[in-house]
């Protein structure tokens, strides 16, 4: 064996991250290596949310917008995600879902080029990301959505790209493009590049700004434990804020939200995309979220995921030859989930979900387990892989009340 | 003087709805008229919210979208609110804001008729709604924006009209529309009527249904008590409902959201018009404010609304002279608030505030105060006035603290 229980808990007893588990309420008798599909809730957001609720909407009620920053609250929380991100606090808002705000920034952002009919896009890549751009392609004159295989794309990029959009780190098996590198092609071609960080954020090292990234969005609820449903964020790189129009101009996003006038004026900056009004609740989870990782620098994050991947990774070939692993061996190259296939991988997901190790399956035949370093230990990954390797010694995935599925699944 | 204030509290006592008040958590020393702009708190909110955040959350994680019925809290809470509007359950989803479901629907709808030009909308809408349909206006082909005064508005419908964009109950005096003359009156002319609930769900009586309605948004945190920046919802008829493709297609919004597939393939029904993951946590609070309505009809609500109205304008005769009503005195063409027109009204609701009565300043010149029958008694409107007429009096809003402006104002 790579390593017994002893020394799993020796490498937890030595990790510089432990603490930050306390950050996190975790449930007895869980391993949860699902924070990439719905981060752990914060130890803080009960008591935020508490106050949010009672405090600032029951007591304050309507004076909150001013007295307690509500009006503030996409910009300050985005400035929070920024730092995680490299942007500058200015370059990030918080707003409405990842797809809206893919649909918000397609469309201002190939309107700037009509001459370039093509929006390029991966085969297989997160599907909302393909059906927005499908949707916002049908809307902007002379623009077409074009899906290539991963390995194609960059031979791809020509002189007819308008906008490159890119999930950086795959959903499925956890493959991450190189962004300066990516981003530097598409530019040279005279194309925008859009990134679509859901899998990133929080997760992998990202320094937006040194790799030349103009346009992102990004998911509050995986790595940034923001809760169900939690608002996402965008990101403009400064110098094209002033170009970019929002296809959603609703009110929040006005130069002059309160003064009522007929005509749209964007708002100076990053505020004109917003929409509709910020949606309070929900922020104030995000915010406490995002403060999960205060005093943390990604490098500490990304060098505990490394590791955490790497024993899950052996465990898994040491002891679950039925698996196969296809997430990246290099580090460099992935992101912070390991995905294996099984023909069974749905059975497999629901019996270790129902033994208390909960991963999640992705169709057709891949399970999926995210690497959260922030609450996870390497006891933590070392006990799931030994209950992994018995159900599948044992065949206890054959249970047929294993098979049946739940409208998400 | 119209009543006193034994009287006042005689009308409390014999109020069907008294009991109501005791639905919601307002707090000590505040008349509360601005549950039109931000609902009140409901006394069931924060025991559902603490259930949606440590339970929900917290412990199930992931499995919450099975277990405890995430996946269709869209459905479910658009259904109770289809009970308060008139509509089928099947006809109401809960989703992003107010101004991004009028986009959806506004170029959903307005693709139908591609050979008719003209989106119709009235100067002085809510400016969201105008700033939104311009938006839209410019990525539908052959579709243009066109503004009319409220008067010449069904004058103006002609052969070239696509969609009329009203808003049923208007933010500012509370002019209502006629919605079955309207939208017949539109039928008639081969064109569609959206109509924007904002002001009207959970306030006056509505029969979408009966009245023929189509099309129809409407905001979550205004009379339904859904917090700050609550979901919208929105409205589409059974029969249009597999006519329209929204042009943010999300996942959510999907047939199989969770096959993966590079395909869009719209969901039936009403599900077609959900698009990123819904806010779990802001809709807990939406139905939990909606929830609030249980066994109160809305005839019930009209009725004691009416009731405070026609109390309020009559004491404001008597008692404030310098303030003009500019709502409308048929209770049949307004909606449940009342607004004043005064050079100085925003000091006179800043110096309202700060003596506990809270309403609101729309500018350029008006205050406005929001009747919410189930938590606002008619002793309320007494006092409210009363303090209200003793500021005018004495001219206390003349302190130069009342005319500093905050951020939303």
């Amino acid at each position: 064996m790579t390593i017994d229980l002893a020394r799993a808990r020796a490498l937890d007893a030595e990790d510089p991250l432990r603490a930050c588990r306390d950050r996190f309420l975790l449930p007895d008798g869980i391993i949860y290596l699902d924070g990439n599909s719905l981060g752990a809730l914060p130890a803080a957001t009960p008591e935020r949310q508490r106050r949010a609720v009672e405090q600032e909407w029951g007591t304050s009620l309507i004076r909150s917008w001013n007295d307690h920053g509500w009006i503030e609250a996409p910009q300050r929380v985005g400035a929070k995600i920024a730092a995680l991100i490299g942007a500058q606090p200015h370059e990030v808002i918080v707003a409405d879902s990842v797809s809206v705000n893919l649909f918000k920034l397609i469309v201002a952002a190939a309107s700037l080029t009509p001459e370039r009919p093509t929006l390029l896009s991966e085969a297989g890549n997160f599907h909302t990301d393909l059906h927005i751009a499908s949707g916002a392609a049908e809307l902007v004159p002379n623009l077409g959505l074009e899906i290539a295989e991963r390995e194609a794309i960059e031979a791809r990029i020509g002189a007819d790209t308008n906008l490159l959009l890119l999930t950086h780190v795959h959903f499925k098996a956890g493959f991450r493009f190189d962004m300066a590198s990516v981003t530097a092609r598409a530019k040279a071609a005279g194309a925008r590049t859009l990134w679509d960080l859901s899998h990133s954020a929080g997760a992998v090292p990202l320094h937006l700004n040194r790799d030349g990234a103009e346009l992102a969005v990004g998911c509050g609820y995986k790595y940034l434990n923001g809760g169900p449903g939690a608002p996402a964020f965008l990101y403009v790189a400064e110098h094209l804020q002033e170009q970019l129009v929002s296809p959603l101009r609703g009110w929040m996003g006005h130069a002059a939200p309160f003064a009522f006038t007929d005509d749209y004026v964007p708002a100076p900056g990053i505020a004109r995309f917003l929409a509709g009004t910020p949606p309070i609740l929900a922020m104030a989870a995000l915010e406490s979220g995002v403060d999960a990782f205060d005093g943390i620098t990604m490098d500490a994050i990304w060098a505990k995921s490394v590791a955490l991947f790497d024993l899950f990774a052996s465990l898994v070939a040491e002891t679950c030859p039925a698996l196969a692993c296809i997430s990246p061996a290099d580090a460099e190259r992935r992101g912070s989930h390991i995905s294996f296939r099984h023909p069974h991988a749905f059975e497999i997901c629901q019996a270790l979900i129902a033994e208390g190790v909960i991963g999640d399956f992705r169709a057709p035949d891949v399970v999926r387990f995210g690497l959260t370093p922030l609450y996870l230990g390497f006891e933590d990954v070392f006990r799931a892989v030994a209950i992994m390797a018995d159900i599948l010694d044992t065949g206890r995935w054959r249970d047929p009340r294993f098979a049946v599925r739940g409208k998400v699944t």
